[in-house]
């Protein structure tokens, strides 16, 4: 299944805005978004709030594979804007944990721009996500964890 | 003009999310978002990124206005979520300035959710967005300031 | 008891500064700082990691008691400091809770400086403080609760 | 001179809490504090508003030295605390700089605990610092500057 199928199935908005997912692991999860007009702000660069939602996504798939697939539910979102991308741009996005606690979890999240060459990249923005986990499934959403399982091969 | 083409013309992927604009000054923006599969998360609640993006869209619009149109970027984004909102709720959003700089603006946005009527509401989320205003305004992008004067009858 | 005893029965790193807690209930907290030489950063104002830990305190305080005094732990602290405030000026603070869930609690904190009169008070900072609730009490920390109850006469 | 008399001058809240600064230099700064009484809170671990203190002062250190000795502002600061520190244990501290732009500086701020050996530490708490640079410098704040110059050697 290609990146952006996997995408749609795991996170809807993420995947309107363009964004591909590559790896899928409870320590690490990484992706892609060309920076097309639909992920814009009127000043014609990366919208910050796309930035934000990409740290909840990321995190959020991390977090739920790091918590043995319990639900878990995003409390606190942190995001310092650093430098800004362009129209062109590709941005690649990294989250990994910085703290796997039974009943919090944060991770960090990182985005980076490139231009003509993955090999020089800028940071963009750094963010922090805090999540409490270990909640329980509710019944209607067990195919949440089924997609995850299967996207990551766990 | 209608709420959804006002959005479409001020911000893209708030548009694309369902969001419409209401309220336009400078000292507050209101709208409102009616909670589809296209901004849920996989456990069927509204996305917090989402919520974020709403945040950071809302405070941008307020502090590029607040600052006398201006050019204004985001440099922080901090926030809280405090309560899920199901498929089918309708999310009300306001944003107001907390301080209005020369230099930095902070802004702080507050969704709620509604269910069957508007007396009802909840706070599902509280932002705080931290903004570097008077920035020179690139010669591509005055055109962001002029939608905005026109939705904005300013 | 005056508020400067009853600030170093409850909080030894706040009583050092020179702040002194006013009101003290589950819902509103109050204190005062007059700003010393004690209290300030090499550039002869208020010291922003100051104004964080008065945040700090009076969340944890004003959560210990909202969650009836079970164990409470800060989880995230996030401060925007507006004004700087000058050596002589007084500042009042005062928490009051956003989100009073189970499991997570979320808490407003705001500081004001005034100079001549409380009449005209200047915001000086703003901060969220995120806490974990409802945590067992360990045997060694049953005082703590015991000098808050006795402090706020509940 | 020893790394107390160089806390005291250069961060008189920093010093009264019993932290000693090690390492000084824009891109580097490192001390640690023994958690004593004087830093606890109620339940008798290290008070998370004294770990937000040493975050803010170690990066306003930082962001001084790396902006040319121009003034700084600290205008946000975001905390993460995940682990408790213990009455007796150490807490070693280190910031480093995120984003060194003209106008905005971020810093990260990691505090670890150790107890028995240096070589087992265990993340306490991770910070960010969101600063404005390159503020003119009043006329009664220069010594400012000429303390952290002679302390760091530069």
């Amino acid at each position: 299944m290609d990146s952006s199928s996997k995408t749609q199935g795991l996170d809807p908005p993420l995947h309107l805005l363009g964004f591909e997912i590559d790896e899928l692991s409870p320590t690490r999860i990484t992706g892609r978004l060309p920076v097309t007009s639909t992920c814009c702000q009127p000043f014609k660069v990366l919208h910050g709030g796309v930035s934000a939602l990409i740290a909840e996504s990321l995190a959020s798939m991390g977090a739920h594979m790091a918590s043995g697939f319990k639900r878990v539910a995003g409390i606190h979102l942190s995001i310092n804007h650093m430098k800004s991308a362009d129209l062109g741009d590709l941005i690649l996005a990294e989250a990994s944990p910085l703290s796997l606690g039974r009943t919090i979890q944060v991770w960090e999240v990182k985005l980076w721009k490139t231009h003509h060459s993955p090999q020089s990249k800028t940071l963009v923005s750094s963010s922090r996500v805090t999540l409490l986990c270990n909640l329980p499934v509710p019944d209607h959403a067990h195919d949440a964890a089924d997609r995850l399982r299967q996207f990551s091969k766990l």
